[in-house]
């Protein structure tokens, strides 16, 4: 008998919890003196008293354990609740957003996706634009909770390759799971403060340092301009490199390194796997600027670096139009935006991991080709990797691909051109945030597309953001008998 | 000690066939009265000195067994080797055709892709015409048999599925190589002639009517006109569609079925998937056009079918520009190409049963998510599936998309827009022939594209065509050593 209390007191926490940090961005309007303040106090307790009257009146069965199939739907449902609940504000406020708009920048901001349907940044209230960016750094810590708390127990997309090295580096102390979030949210905090002070020491105002800072560790890519990162050239850029690349490691090496051990970070085959492609990639941008057209190395190098770490790493700051620097890079940039960071950090996408399994898989199944009596085996990190590990990684990527094709071709039937479809439907699935082409690109928003094309995409940031399968589990039939 | 006298030996051995087929073409133009006839001449004369010298002085070894490593170099070798000389007439001839634009041309041809770089058709000499439609029908067998006799031993992409299918039809007789390749001969032939037959009936000149059946039962696409099937409009439509379906079905159906078992055809599951697939789109194009341009039913259920059938099946005729009928149209067909028909016949791309083992496999991925303690194996057709099956395919299909994103942006770094880079690259790893936009398009062709672009285009039309893995195999170290 399926018992949906315990998820409900679940998810009335987090609306109440996420009604009380309401009262940061009030407080902040109050400061500047706007008058939306008052928007927040209503969305909070909004907020609070849906979320606490939910919590409350299933109080009884928190002490019940949750069953595979609750932990699903609620990982689904939580992120659909904290959307709904945290647009209230941009349906209230001076941004007067309709509920399609505020829903699809409410789940960009969870998803951290950072796609926006706003405009006139610049001039919006200071609250509105700090809770877009908490919005995506409660996302972010989020979503690392639930790939390496959850994920790996549920097996979804082969992430249970990472299932005992969460907990071998926890000791098997219970709660582990409230023992891993506490100290992966300290590891969050403490990103967070250091990337703020970086950012005031190469010269952003308090404001767009915190605001910034929120939204590069969680590789979110809200920004508090409508030129993005544009108006920050320079120092910044680098700096928002460092913290965006730090923030798509694994954050299970950082909590490592915090106790003293610094060999994994080093050794993880992800880790190396994601740098040199990063060095790589802006290494062939820079030259091909430099051959191309013409340009100074270290602006190349900079503005290579930044932009294609931003794409990379699924945060979507944008620097320059980077449309403008040839057809290259302009497809380069579609194809960067499906590779993703590592597993167990705040990136998105299809992640390094799975290509390198992928790969493997490739490399001993092109052995067994001409050695037909042979068995081979393929090795992430040296070690064998088990058939139900490549399956599970294999199913992922499918469904990621067959997801991409038929959203393409559900947004063209919407009307948006080909690029706009295609680049639309892979910006959203990866969580990424800007997609090419005039309209959605790096100097454009998303505000011009049709309702249905704005569902569609908030319901794909959603299905990428939990790592497809998780969704689609929920729509089987066997899901709901047993 | 690799020995590569057995594999000169076939390849001189196809390489005179070709050359004396290309009698055909030169008495076509002495019945013409074109001048070209003297260039079949030489163009078979060089061939058949060439690949007769080369049988010649490796004779001795014609009777030695072929080694994997073997197989596997001679397949790429002679899907090099034969688009070479075959590519001689369009270098010789009044076309005038530079090495780039013949060997694509002949490649095309030979990979019954059917992107062409030639325009004005309709008045090039009726040699030079056909050619290019026998190139096609040479490939179209070739491919048949190779996909059914060598490919299944070789363990690629999957094949290997079918490894017993085809000899336990035959009975286990010996040389099964031979007894297998006359019998799909005689079907084909059979169906080339019905073709031919059919399109004389629904009104097409006998010349165009034997070019159309070459390269209808080859799914390869090059037609006699630069509107294609568009100066067919009508009953031909039918016609040319019904006989790429039935190309696109696996020949071994048609063993069975002239042996009086018709079940088989009936039951197969990548019949009843390919066609249950090809009536829904059909059906949702017509629909489409219905509502959104307000078109009359049957004109667009025949060229929803027509030009749905072309791209799915690879063949690549175009009867209209499809492109016009909008949006979702226009992003449809693109992934309508990496759909591809069955295994065992002259169609190319993705496949109908790779994505019916990857469903299965994702199925059986979701029910181990949501039952961690069951064991699930897929089902095809019934029966379990190997693990072994299903890496391969897996294989496969990420090397496909890999090369497909790496080849768009080798395409882009040439110069070439997006649109045109990613179908571009699309239709040559499947196959297909048009790809999107006004460059290379229905209504275009690929002449206009730089060299580099070309040489990349033919390549992936010899890697698409060849199942991808069995290309990238020869690059390993590996390979080399045993």
């Amino acid at each position: 008998m399926f018992d949906p209390r315990p998820i409900a007191y679940v998810i009335g926490l987090v609306v109440a919890v996420l009604g009380v940090t309401m009262f940061v961005p009030m407080l902040v309007d109050l400061y500047y003196g706007s008058p939306d303040w008052a928007v927040f106090l209503q969305s909070a307790m909004i907020s609070i008293v849906f979320g606490g009257t939910l919590a409350l009146a299933t109080a009884n069965t928190a002490g019940q354990g949750l069953s595979i199939q609750q932990i699903f739907l609620l990982t689904t449902l939580v992120w659909i609740a904290l959307p709904l609940f945290g647009a209230l504000p941009f349906m209230m406020s001076v941004v007067d957003a309709r509920v399609v708009d505020a829903m699809f920048e409410a789940m960009s901001g969870m998803t951290t996706t950072g796609s926006t349907v706003f405009s006139g940044l610049d001039d919006l209230p200071a609250g509105i634009l700090l809770w877009r960016s908490m919005l995506q750094w409660f996302g972010g810590i989020g979503i690392i909770v639930v790939a390496m708390v959850f994920m790996p127990e549920l097996r979804v997309g082969g992430m249970q390759i990472f299932r005992s090295e969460a907990f071998d580096t926890m000791g098997k102390v219970l709660p582990r799971a409230v023992e891993i979030a506490g100290r992966i949210f300290w590891i969050y905090i403490g990103l967070t403060v250091a990337n703020v002070l970086a950012y005031l020491a190469v010269g952003m105002t308090p404001f767009d340092a915190i605001n910034h800072a929120f939204t590069t560790i969680s590789t979110g890519g809200f920004s508090t301009h409508d030129a993005s990162m544009g108006v920050y050239q320079g120092a910044p850029e680098y700096v928002a490199s460092v913290f965006m690349i730090l923030a798509s490691l694994p954050f299970v090496r950082f909590i490592q390194l915090a106790a003293g051990t610094a060999r994994p970070l080093f050794t993880d085959p992800q880790v190396r796997g994601y740098l040199t492609f990063i060095a790589s990639i802006t290494l062939v941008l820079a030259l091909y600027r430099l051959i191309a057209n013409g340009d100074h190395f270290e602006h190349g190098v900079r503005e290579g670096l930044f932009n294609a770490v931003s794409i990379i790493s699924g945060t979507g700051y944008a620097s320059v139009d980077y449309q403008l620097w040839g057809a290259f890079p302009f497809v380069a940039f579609f194809f960067l935006g499906l590779v993703g960071g590592c597993a167990g950090s705040t990136a998105c996408s299809v992640k390094i991991f799975r290509y390198q399994l992928l790969f493997a898989s490739v490399k001993a199944q092109i052995r067994a080709i001409h050695s037909p009596h042979g068995v081979f085996v393929p090795r992430y990190g040296g070690r064998p990797v088990g058939e139900d590990i490549l399956s599970s990684v294999m199913a992922f990527f499918v469904m990621f691909v067959v997801s991409l094709g038929v959203l393409s071709v559900a947004l063209a039937m919407t009307g948006l051109d080909t690029v706009t479809a295609l680049s639309g439907a892979a910006t959203a699935l990866a969580n990424v945030g800007p997609g090419l082409g005039d309209t959605i690109g790096p100097s454009g928003n998303f505000a011009a597309l049709n309702d249905t094309a704005k569902w569609l995409l908030t319901a794909a940031m959603l299905i990428g953001r939990l790592e497809v399968l998780s969704v689609y589990v929920l729509f089987t039939l066997r899901f709901w008998r047993d």
